[in-house]
């Protein structure tokens, strides 16, 4: 028998160099009512797999008869599933999850969907997003006697609807909860798809041969060929059970947040979010940079997928040729063996080779989603240069990074983002560029063709739509060891 | 990476038909202010693997400072453990468990120790024995919000001592818990031992280079060559910490209820338990079995390994030759190949081959321990008769086996045990036996050295030192889906 | 232990379905005199993983005073090296394969390099390509009395290395071969390249930090920073030893015959072959099929990652936009589910998701490299129409695939080519496009910038430049039990 | 997909301390005519385990017609094979093999049974002993232009039967081999068992539903409930074909020598050679032992399983009690941690646990088959006096072992032999006994009832039937890179 492990450590999936982009946080997929819900699930999360790549789980159930079954694993979810633990995913219904930790350290027991037994029964849940007042409500909740087995805060949710509350069941449980929530909910006898009322992150509604679906994202539905029929509502609660589908609306009223980073960097290109296809709006990014930054060149090169839309976008703006002279290199998995001292700048290179003829001797315009650390971008440039570019101008379909995103994006520390150490110039310099631009705000809203209002943008300008207490968060949900003391609280003792 | 899973079924470890003994329940390991402690937990599993082989788990803690470190697995303690995962379970403390479960599916989410965080700290556990109040303390609990994650009655015992209670502690929680029960608990500060009031499980302090540890068994201690200090007494709490080791003794005064079926055939040979070593009480379990069921014959052949001292007291007190005529493979391993139709009576075969020259035209007696469906016992029968045996008299050194055990062993139901099936008569025609005999209850009890009312002997007389519902239990805490309408509850929904 | 296993059986890298495209041949890298020569082959077959997909091997070397250390397995390259692998594979000299099976089964048996010990001491090979009188030459070997270990064509050149020649050495072994093959070849002294005299596959001489190196494309040298040299002329074998590097001519002179489908398809765009850099020859043959086969319409859409490259072209050429509308899913990683009967095409669809909006209502034109047997290439036009394209083109960089490739490329039976069922009406229908168009053979060899006469054009033409008896390999190779009667030969009997 | 690893190290199956016996060599099994060959063989090798744990394999075949499939793997039987694999291994004929190296190095290249394809058609091999001419023979070999895959002296086999021979067929090839070997072969239209003409190894036939079939020893005929029809003689040739069986002799007559060192140690107890059961050798040889060192004591304690039958007749000779006062830890496996220094002869007290109060006050005697390195019955005397032994008498049930053996059995290098090192009473006080007696070689030999001439004791006796040149072979096999130098040739050069 090979063993199934159970460990609290686990490898890297990345080498750390390669992480340059903010990580995806995660995704979620329900299906109600579908004789192959668990392989409908499976086929959804697949296409969801942009949104988490580090754990999949699927757990279904047949009902209020039997226990759910669930399977869950670290890794992609063409790993994670064999054809055998589909099979033993029984029931007409399932929730899936993938995950990038946001919250939580990396490791099967915070691999989601959680199933708990409550005196409200069985319980499997799947979120995408995250709670502002994790800390808080996990304080009360440890002092009502609640215990806790993962540092993740979706665990919160399960025990609050655990509670005993008078007639208002589940509802007056998730008004308790704060912050960035799209979630998927098993019951023994229904499907509920909640988004927390600002709408951070998107989902969505489907129907495929009469069976109701959620997804975070509408390219799930494509691939199933399941017809999209709206968007989940911010601070809508849907319900779908035997009786079809239904909705509440339990959550105070709150402005719309919608993080405009799914548009410009998260969302799958195929994928339709407020009415409007991603990949269009990147080229209206792309457009629009090209007429706040123009510049006389002979090429515009796209950064490999994320720069690829607005790049066309710049191209046609300007009538620059397009030349997509940075090769993706598809063989490079989730592990490689790190590059030897002979090697520079081995990383960056090894996901993108330079077609070094292409670029020699022209005038090239770089164009990528974002820059983050700066370190990757630079290394472009200095490949470019190598190659013998004339020059190199890099362009950006978003404005500068400046703040941390307490809603689920997993952004490096602000005192690391690159646009809070250097002035414009200085950033140019550092990336060795002949010149920079960023999209300013106004031009990346106005590219989605949405309002202003619609959107989150904290990352950008700091304006967060829902305050957070990051120190708090820390002491409380991942060290717990220790936090009396720094919580003014007297040590624990059993005895 | 090679994906971890959690997966909720898993292939059995052992063909049903192998599994001809009843299983032993668990193994607990504690150590408390030693720098190997993981190392040492790790060898003291070793040593307790008889105990459970389903599978193993460490958690270590530095102390109050840093979270505790988990390890745990399906598999062997020599499979589950890599020397990189004893690596990362650095601390000074550490618990570790095996498993062959009798309540909870078998599953990696039940494998113990289990860790969780409350509001008196990180707490983790492991558990030998079984509750028999488990499932109307799950009812209550979850009726006032406790969510549950597992199917083991263990998990109680941690929502128990989370509950918010004045100055009593934890004791409070424990006076709760009704049945066999075997614990050692882990906080931030301390390691706590303790046994129910009955004492159904052996747990007993041993010590090395000044730390104290905690073992199912004494032979542990021979292996990691620790001084053996004393058992644990029945309703005893041992707590040890930086102070040193003490004792409380918070429950209600009981009888005693020692399993005796630790000293005919669970506990290793070389254990001591109440002063005694168990491979001496089976010589003398031998030595009265002949006494009272003697016959003419010419060898004495054990069942290895469980029949060998039995069979030398035997063979002793008639001064009949003792021969190891059944020769054990020590590769069969986990998994095999199931058994072609061409080979009748494989599995039985492949785990012992007879030396057909030694028994041919001589009257054998077989010894063995126990008898429990019978099937096995008949192929041995045949296999001597075939192989040219004169005569052949079966001894067993224990009386039938009549009964369920609800303390932790987990026997096949009593409508499948032989001695519920026939009489004595039938049982010798069924085996094909010359004559048959089994040690009486009286004989088994004074080769312990012991008095009677020391032992609960349940599986032999069905008087059950502490009550149980067994099928009020199994709704409750395996099927948890459709009992609302065997407790006549509504149905849970959630909206 | 975790046993390591040699199975006659291996299971389907991909869904056969998956497979609509010519599978490459095989991948070789070596290097001499490096002290991280393990750790640059890996990079190299890295680099190269695009020409093999299903295994994965390297041998290093000290020199002539230690055995060669191996490591090979079924897979990917970054799946079949591990850190602690590499450091084992010691020495400053090595050969690398990655490999995709033409000949021989997928069998870790047939994964190369090869080693064996000879009179001439220890040999190492790697091969790309396809030897055409390997039946022969093993028929021979064989009554001489060599023994074959597996049914790859690479272990006959390694039996005639062996054999006792004069003085001559390897050179005469050498002569003795036909067909296509670029090999890397180590002894206990030295490193030898060699290309068959047509030159049907690339090989070329790179340097770095004062070592040589050899590689089948350019692409491995500019991961690994080392300098481009040369190419391996056809006919020339480089001798790579302590003294430096040095060429022989052995074979008699031939027709250059390089393959033309590695310009169009094979190679990385990356690589430079023939002093021409691929992706440029592909933009060309863009334009010329542009030119050949305008079309008025709203986008020009590539099938990604083939189609790109002649997308642009034929875009440019037109003055008709560019648009990626096929996104490429890059999670699907090498086994998946195979999909349920609800879906459909959905293997199609798993690799790329066609972004409806933004063909809906337009007039779209496809460019890709080659169809094969027709059935990916209609469901993408099919795929077009659901989405509400108003019109589809499909437009095909090369001429028509009509016939088999003996010279190491997987083509289908010839008579599974669409192009040998159908017309080029039938085609368009089958295909349910408003119109078709390839590139003639003309248009794509001026694309190169090479002349006719360089180049095999075998598959389009059947203009073999070697001649080829399958019947004869396939019998001998393949099917060693019962060639007996085919061969008209006594049946082999031992005694 | 998982790759499948072919790796030229593999990590040590055991800690090398607990390597403290001789290793057994090999076992091959063989049928011919079976609808279940495969798994015939597959519970043949499973009884022969105990001859070889290192690596595992099955070659079956249906005829002329088809290919040969194979599945072997480093590993015990029960690991190596999956339901999975032996359905591959389809047809009527089967051999098989288990190997723990004594030529060749640890790895899955070196596993047999070895498949190769001829002149002669398709032939499998697997080979049960040591050529003493190997070196010799492969120098001829490789001179005439044959490739060497392994270090293992069973491809030689092969090749000289591959060689084109006159009407002599494969006999002509047999006699050139010198030393010992038993062995099975598989061609297209037979199978064939040999045994060296001093039949150093064991072999014999047995037959079940019509069928032949070959084993090293007679237990693995018990398991599968097969008849034992004879041993194969010295220096005969078995053929199975569809005619039946028949017999060869084409060897030259030599003096009987099998190995003495099977009836000592090697063999199971179960098993018949030379017409007598193994065990009852071993019985007579402790009742000679006791005869010849009688001591007074209160218990003879054997060390399981080796010492068990000595010890049995040991102590019924003189009338003193037996106990096994050793547990064995059945649950070490294949691997486990190395113990921590805090802990002293962990090695070899974690495969056996004293009684300590079975030996506490008592004059033991404890019974062993055989002194090799002298640590581990130490280690047992410190034991045994620590736990409170009066007086420890150390009984051997051979004669001291002096001398390597080159027929198969891999001893430590003389040098390391205890009894070569000091005298016997050197060897009483470095173990710490009271006293010693080994059994002399006459008592051992006239334990089997067999005349001394059938017999080699060369390990004991240094007297070799069969001569060979240790030094040559080394350079030879193993060490092929730099033999040039050592064998005064000119270093191998490819041009």
């Amino acid at each position: 028998m090979k063993p199934t492990r159970e460990s609290c450590i686990l490898p890297p999936l990345l080498p750390r160099e390669l992480k340059t982009k903010p990580t995806h946080e995660c995704g979620v997929f329900a299906v109600f009512g579908h004789p192959d819900a668990a392989m409908i699930a499976y086929y959804g999360l697949f296409a969801l797999q942009h949104r988490g790549q580090e754990s999949a789980g699927i757990v279904s159930s047949k009902g209020s008869d039997s226990p759910f079954a669930m399977h869950k694993s670290m890794g992609l979810v063409a790993q994670v599933f064999s054809p055998g633990d589909l099979e033993r995913l029984t029931g007409t219904r399932a929730i899936g999850h993938v995950r990038y930790s946001t919250t939580g350290s990396s490791n099967v027991k915070n691999a989601q969907p959680f199933v708990v037994s409550t005196a409200r029964g069985q319980l499997a849940i799947g979120h995408n997003g995250n709670l502002v007042n994790a800390a808080q409500l996990r304080e009360e909740l440890e002092a009502k006697g609640s215990i806790f087995q993962t540092t993740v805060d979706s665990e919160i949710i399960l025990h609050l609807l655990a509670q005993p509350y008078g007639n208002g069941g589940v509802l007056s449980a998730l008004r308790r909860i704060e912050g960035a929530f799209s979630v998927v909910l098993m019951g023994e006898r229904e499907i509920i798809g909640f988004r927390d009322p600002h709408g951070f992150r998107p989902l969505c509604i489907g129907k495929k041969d009469g069976a109701y679906m959620l997804s975070s994202e509408s390219c799930a539905f494509d691939l199933i060929q399941a017809q999209f029929i709206r968007e989940v509502e911010p601070g809508e609660v849907v319900i779908i059970d035997n009786a079809g589908i239904r909705s509440e609306f339990p959550f105070r009223t709150a402005r719309s947040a919608f993080c405009i980073f799914e548009y410009v960097y998260f969302a799958r290109p195929d994928s339709t979010i407020g009415g409007i296809n991603v990949s269009k709006v990147r080229v209206e990014m792309g457009r629009a940079l090209a007429r706040q930054h123009p510049v006389e060149a002979d090429l515009v090169v796209p950064v490999p997928d994320s720069g690829i839309y607005a790049s066309l976008g710049f191209s046609e703006e300007l009538g620059i040729p397009y030349y997509p002279a940075f090769v993706r290199n598809h063989y490079i998995g989730r592990t490689f063996i790190q590059p030897s001292q002979h090697i520079r700048d081995f990383n960056v290179r090894v996901k993108l080779n330079l077609i070094g003829e292409a670029v020699k001797d022209k005038r090239v315009v770089v164009v990528d989603d974002s820059i983050v650390r700066g370190t990757t971008a630079r290394s472009r440039v200095v490949n470019l240069r190598e190659a013998g570019a004339a020059e190199v101008h890099m362009r950006i379909s978003c404005p500068p990074h400046k703040h941390a995103c307490y809603y689920g994006i997993d952004f490096p520390d602000p005192e690391k983002l690159l646009a809070n150490q250097c002035t414009l110039d200085e950033i140019r310099k550092y990336l060795g560029a002949d010149s920079i631009g960023y999209l300013d705000p106004a031009g990346m809203i106005r590219a989605t063709g949405r309002p202003e209002k619609d959107f989150c943008t904290a990352c950008f300008t700091g304006d967060y739509p829902v305050p957070y207490d990051e120190k708090f968060d820390k002491y409380v949900m991942e060290k717990r060891a220790g936090r009396a003391r720094l919580l003014d609280k007297e040590e624990p003792r059993l005895l």
